[in-house]
């Protein structure tokens, strides 16, 4: 293997990369129930006050608050019942002094009115009821805008949408939401040494079962993308040249895997202009990028941490995300040593404010993925953490 | 709005209805790509050694150690390259004393070798290399069943499914995985008052768009579950009881919006045996459930917080899902009273190792769950939190 003649620090390559991906541009109108999950194209002003009227916040009375200062349980006010509404009802009648409209939660509360009484608190007599102590002015009623306000920004630009998001989209009368469109991302994974599924007799003669695709297509999923797997191609020049032509011509971005290094039949790097082509990072050294196309490490835990490190924040860049990552502070169970020059990408087991680096580390320990839930970093003029210190972990 | 009698404890109302449900039997085989997110329905088992050989971790020369301990810069060895294969390929030749093959990264190491020297530490002459320096016995080889042996339990039942766990399946020649069916989850909003979409003059006479479905939806999605929705009725009787009868043969769980207070139009919780009805928890308190039904509010934010304190840990128990919260520890920014008595529902907004409550607390301020990211829980016997204390947050 040929040695990279200077690494690239990893900070530098991905701001190179950041700097040489636009945004996407287009927005698609995406009804609600498809909305979750993507990222908004445009700040969200609401249509309209919500709740929209003063509303009852219990069962009971709409009445003045006025009729009921004097009110005592040896000497109750008597007003007369003028109306009855059940939630989703309007009264055609007015509150005035001496009256009120029994109504239940949710209800809109008539005008002239300006409390509502909670129905055990009123004694009813036939037509009317006898109020047994006083109610303030605004008592249980929640008013017109007291959640939000006609014209408020209640989603912004960039906002990935949850359930609850949506939930307050459609209660804002919304059916349909403009979200970005989804980055497109062709992947392409080369190596002559791939089989698919399990054949123990090519196993014994030195091949392996794929595993990058099914991971990279779930990861671009995770952050926006719409994943376009061009299959598995064998350490052919042409073959991979061809592959890498066209999905770059149909995608945003291109992860390819394998071929990344300098062996005789690692092809890919040849057919990119690179901007870099072997980074600080560990693992995943030697990550190459240039025309929108990521030349990265055939191993899968390289190409975990290449998508974590550089891929991830790619997509975030062309979708506008703000916010993508779940960023905990831990503290660490036991130090991790570090040298300097690296940027280290260390795998690690959070739970309950602890987080514990995995073992086994090598490359090829693809159970080290399956054994932690975050990562540190440790950039390059950093010798490590000791046991005991604060860090930060991207949970994953 | 006649008053619960007694209200349930939070935590023995959950042990109610997780005992009252069992688990799903029923598994199926899903594609790897379909798998991420679905439940694990047994232990997996790897059913080869990963690497399936021994391999070379750099481009080289397979020899033997022995052959080199004498090897120094100013007296190399000089060794015979018999054979030069690429990753995928076998050599056909037998490493013996004075001999070496060219490999690749990733290839097979032959018979007789039992290390890999560098490239760059060798000289080329003909057929032949100089070896400058020794090479330790296992040097440079990632050796068979280093990352997962034979027999070994890569993942158990019970695990939720990531990018990251499919691609070691698909490493072991996995083309399918046993994944548990996902719960049917049956949805039921009511409320004479609900509108769909943006209507003015519907709201201006007390009618409210409904935003409970596509909440519930999403929120079933994420904890595992197949949503049905059986459509949004009003305060009728019969149809009430007609959708929760088909919900429920239909479904392994039904959710009901609205109707679970005591108002007069309150009907669902009548077509149910209730094995309790009103519970401490805030918000949400008239939550009911029975008979695999749970008869929830009509507020969003009670729904959002009843779907999290009951439904999920339900969805979870139902498919045996091991771990599904994200759980962090944080320091709050603020102190939280809460009244005895009450097990409250906290939204807070966690960053950087602090949570910080929203405000705007009510049952009817939607927009505090757009606000928020995670919550924390005040258990009945607790009057709180203080600023500064270290609390428990699940982020959502």
């Amino acid at each position: 293997m040929q040695e990279f003649k200077r690494l690239t620090p990893y900070r530098k390559a991905l701001e190179m990369v950041l700097n040489d991906l636009s945004g996407i541009e287009e927005a698609e109108e995406a009804p609600l129930d498809e909305a979750i999950g993507r990222v908004l194209a445009e700040d969200v002003e609401s249509p309209m006050d919500l709740p929209p009227f003063d509303r009852a916040a219990v069962d009971g009375y709409a009445l003045r608050a006025e009729d009921t200062f004097q009110a005592r349980e040896y000497r109750p006010v008597e007003l007369k019942v003028i109306d009855e509404i059940a939630a989703g009802e309007e009264s055609r009648e007015k509150v005035e002094s001496g009256t009120a409209v029994k109504l239940l939660t949710g209800a809109k509360v008539p005008e002239g009115a300006n409390a509502v009484l909670m129905q055990e608190m009123a004694e009813r007599k036939g037509e009317k009821i006898l109020v047994l102590r006083p109610v303030a002015p605004g008592q249980n009623v929640a008013f017109a805008g007291e959640d939000v306000k006609k014209g408020e920004v209640v989603l912004r630009e960039g906002d990935v949408l949850r359930p609850q998001d949506v939930s307050l989209l459609k209660a804002l009368g919304f059916k349909t939401v403009r979200v970005k469109r989804k980055p497109r991302v062709g992947i392409i994974v080369t190596g002559s040494e791939l089989i698919e599924g399990f054949d123990e007799v090519a196993m014994k003669r030195g091949r392996i079962p794929e595993s990058n695709s099914v991971m990279l297509k779930g990861l671009v999923k995770e952050y926006f993308g719409e994943p376009v797997f061009y299959g598995v191609f064998p350490d052919d020049e042409a073959a991979i040249r061809g592959a890498i032509e066209r999905a770059r011509n149909e995608s945003d971005i291109v992860l390819v895997t394998g071929g990344s290094a300098f062996g005789d039949r690692d092809f890919a790097h040849r057919f990119v202009n690179l901007l870099f082509h072997g980074c600080t990072n560990k693992p995943g050294r030697p990550i190459g990028y240039g025309e929108r196309v990521f030349i990265m490490s055939g191993y899968p835990v390289a190409v975990f941490a290449q998508f974590h490190l550089y891929v991830k924040h790619a997509l975030a860049k062309l979708v506008g995300a703000k916010s993508y990552e779940v960023k905990v502070r831990a503290e660490l169970t036991e130090r991790i040593p570090s040298q300097l020059g690296r940027h280290e990408f260390v795998k690690v087991f959070y739970r309950g404010g602890k987080a514990s680096p995995i073992k086994r580390r090598g490359s090829g320990i693809i159970s080290s993925l399956v054994e932690s839930n975050g990562y540190i970093e440790i950039p390059e003029d950093s010798e490590g953490y000791l046991e005991g210190e604060e860090v930060e972990v991207v949970l994953y």
